[in-house]
């Protein structure tokens, strides 16, 4: 074996490394999998100096052996279905978790942790679902917990958050953090093309899924939300706590309006430290929706599939972090950058920062949250139409900043865009214009918000 | 003492810290130390939560207590000038260093490290000097040395170098590093105001020194561009190594070439991985100079003081970084982060990954590089000159990409755009230019690089 720094320095492994080396169990054998093997095949002597040990692979698990007997082994192992013994055993020290779903991974990552295994995940919606109990198990073990990749792939915002503005206080975040919606939304904007040919075109070029549900609805980003949310407020903010808009409802003529105002739709994730004021925190609010994006913001310049994500916090100011936010290889350098972090400790002993969700700070309901609003009506052309609509906005008591109105013959359509106002008034103004008699129909109300 | 969580899992605190408490030093109270003073009074509960100790600052050193007479004190400690004193004290822990320059600083940081403290500093030009010594001392002391505020500030470059791409490849980094001379490019681009009425402009508004020569001729840039070729290629990339041109030699008409070319000229720092035909790395270069950047590239949108970090990694793809690359709340927060890590280490055990050059590649010499140059001349306006001086680039095996000629009376100015050359051979054409009988000058010669 060549010689380490670690063992130059201290003459034997401090850590639970078994025989020098870092025995790595791998559970899942598909995109992300495979290219966490190869990466780990060709990088292999530059990871074993920057982590002081070999990583050694000792099996790769498979839930149904038979969609791989074409390829049955990978780098000299036969591939096994029996993953429970695989992350038992005593020479496995770091279990990468690369399956997805839910329930059957939260098992197998409960147990691997138990067991006094690290753990690495690329799986959000079991963080999203699950952190509490998974971050307990490891803090009892006094092992690791990473999952960089589960959001945004390569780009680092989770260790950005839990390490580099540790110092700092963290106010609002809001991201790009699906590359579906994005190509498809980008799609909308430069071609004019409907939400159904963009979607048709993105599933064609493999942006989209067969079934596209996850990421269209945007639960995907919802999961991605409540991690970002959850890590930048110390608080513990779990899926079911955001909510959630997808982008299937959004037309050309909103794409079209955004372009006349200047901004540009995009789906945010957006997390944000609620004060009073005197400037205490009183909650925090996690959601997903379509957002209007002043086209000066650098979000509204994200284009094609990519990701970025806008952090804003206290003595840091403005952050913002771009890349690839799926893909097999970009994935799979998140979880190898988490897998150098796990075995380092394990060689070198010492833990990551793990979740500390000390602040636990109220998740405060989405209806409590303010922001603004462009609503585009159609509406009747007759004169005092525009004085009657506007109060219905001041009798809720929301302010407007601008209102846009186009004829066409007996009909206009009217863009109305709200000062800050909160979400549940501003779903009693729209209640009470869809039953207004001159209103003959609220076509879209999409929230300014970057 | 407030009941931590460190407490709660291990009854008492494994590390160093003295009394459950981690004891901190700072030296230097200019615009960072301020800061960061002022920072660790505000997040003081929080930080405590995320370390699982209280951070305590046992003393304040400055260099001239009389500049300090107005307020001697902060926090309720007296300012002392006796800086070693305090560094090798039982209760410090961890010494913040702020001071600025070479000699001192680092003098104090080994005394630091050699006593078993941990040092944080936002000190590139220290670091990018005597990266070597400081480590070797570090890594015999067992304790951590942090500088994430010595690149970029709050843009957690270093960290992200360090740790996310720890298990991927780094090809290649070019970032805007500098924000007073982005500040005055922009200036020029947007306004099309000389370098000498930019620069005035930036030090009325503060940013730019009443002494510019480090920001404008690219010291500070290839300070930081030796810092992070060191850590992306994991090979020891000193000052010295790096190639070095500023600012000052650009002129509106060059602002105007390149608007005409659709490009946006930059300083750049490049950090660049060479390689053979076989794609084997035979080399690493770093290097600072204007560039010329294709305004569809990140890094042309980036306005105003920003910075940004662009970064190609093999499996992560292109990552982009961006945000606030100096002042003192930026900085103090890149500070801060560092000393939750320093701090979280003496209370838990373990280090971070420290500097590991053990790739050691050879920096190889900026006339080997190969970039593309955009050569603006005056030339005579006669028949022929344009083959003339074609064949010139030809003879030194050159192509070119493209010639752009513009006459006025009986000169003309030609602006040729070469495909890919070495350095050394663009020289040897450059002077047999300047040379050339009908060559009345050779205005300006830009990369083009990004």
């Amino acid at each position: 074996m060549t010689t380490t720094h670690a063992e130059n320095r201290n003459g034997n492994y401090p850590g639970k490394g078994v025989g020098g080396a870092v025995g790595v169990a791998i559970l899942g054998k598909g995109t992300v999998g495979t290219e966490v093997l190869r990466l780990l095949g060709e990088f292999s002597d530059n990871l074993e100096q920057r982590i002081g040990g070999r990583i050694e692979v000792r099996g790769v698990a498979v839930s149904n052996l038979d969609k791989h007997k074409d390829a049955p082994e990978v780098q000299g192992l036969t591939l096994t279905d029996d993953a429970r013994s695989l992350i038992t055993r005593d020479d496995v020290d770091v279990v990468v978790e690369l399956i997805g779903g839910i329930d059957y991974p939260r098992e197998l990552v409960l147990e691997s942790l138990k067991n006094g295994k690290s753990v690495v995940t690329a799986n959000k919606a079991l963080v999203a679902a699950h952190a509490d109990e998974l971050s307990q198990a490891a803090n009892e073990a006094g092992v690791d917990l990473y999952y960089e990749a589960a959001v945004a792939a390569a780009i680092p915002v989770v260790g950005m958050l839990r390490r580099s503005l540790a110092g700092d206080q963290v106010q609002r975040i809001s991201g790009i953090v699906n590359g579906t919606t994005n190509y498809i939304l980008d799609a909308m904007t430069t071609t004019g093309m409907s939400y159904e040919d963009a979607l048709a075109e993105a599933t064609r070029l493999g942006y989209a899924e067969a079934d596209p549900t996850a990421d269209v609805e945007g639960h995907d980003a919802a999961s991605k939300a409540a991690i970002l949310a959850s890590m930048g407020f110390h608080t513990r903010v779990t899926y079911g706590d955001v909510h959630c808009e997808g982008i299937t409802q959004i037309t050309p003529a909103d794409i079209e309006a955004a372009k006349k105002s200047d901004e540009t739709i995009k789906l945010l994730a957006i997390c944000e430290r609620l004060t009073d004021d005197n400037g205490a925190t009183v909650g925090v609010n996690a959601r997903v929706h379509p957002t209007l994006v002043p086209n000066e913001h650098p979000l509204a310049a994200v284009d094609k599939s990519y990701n970025a994500i806008f952090v804003e916090a206290e003595a840091a100011g403005r952050l913002m972090f771009y890349g690839n936010g799926a893909g097999g290889a970009p994935t799979a350098s998140a979880v190898l950058g988490d897998l150098v972090g796990a075995a380092r400790n394990k060689v070198h002993g010492g833990r990551a920062p793990a979740d500390n969700p000390y602040a636990d700070y109220p998740v405060v309901d989405f209806g409590e949250v303010s922001t603004r609003y462009h609503i585009n009506m159609t509406v009747n052309d007759r004169v005092g139409v525009l004085a009657d609509l506007a109060r219905t906005f001041a009798d809720a008591g929301v302010s407007l900043s601008a209102v846009r109105q186009e004829e066409s013959g007996d009909e206009a359509h009217l863009i109305v865009v709200t000062h800050q106002a909160r979400e549940k008034d501003l779903q009693v103004i729209v209640d009470t214009l869809a039953k207004h008699d001159d209103v003959r129909s609220v076509n879209s109300v999409i929230r300014l918000d970057a």
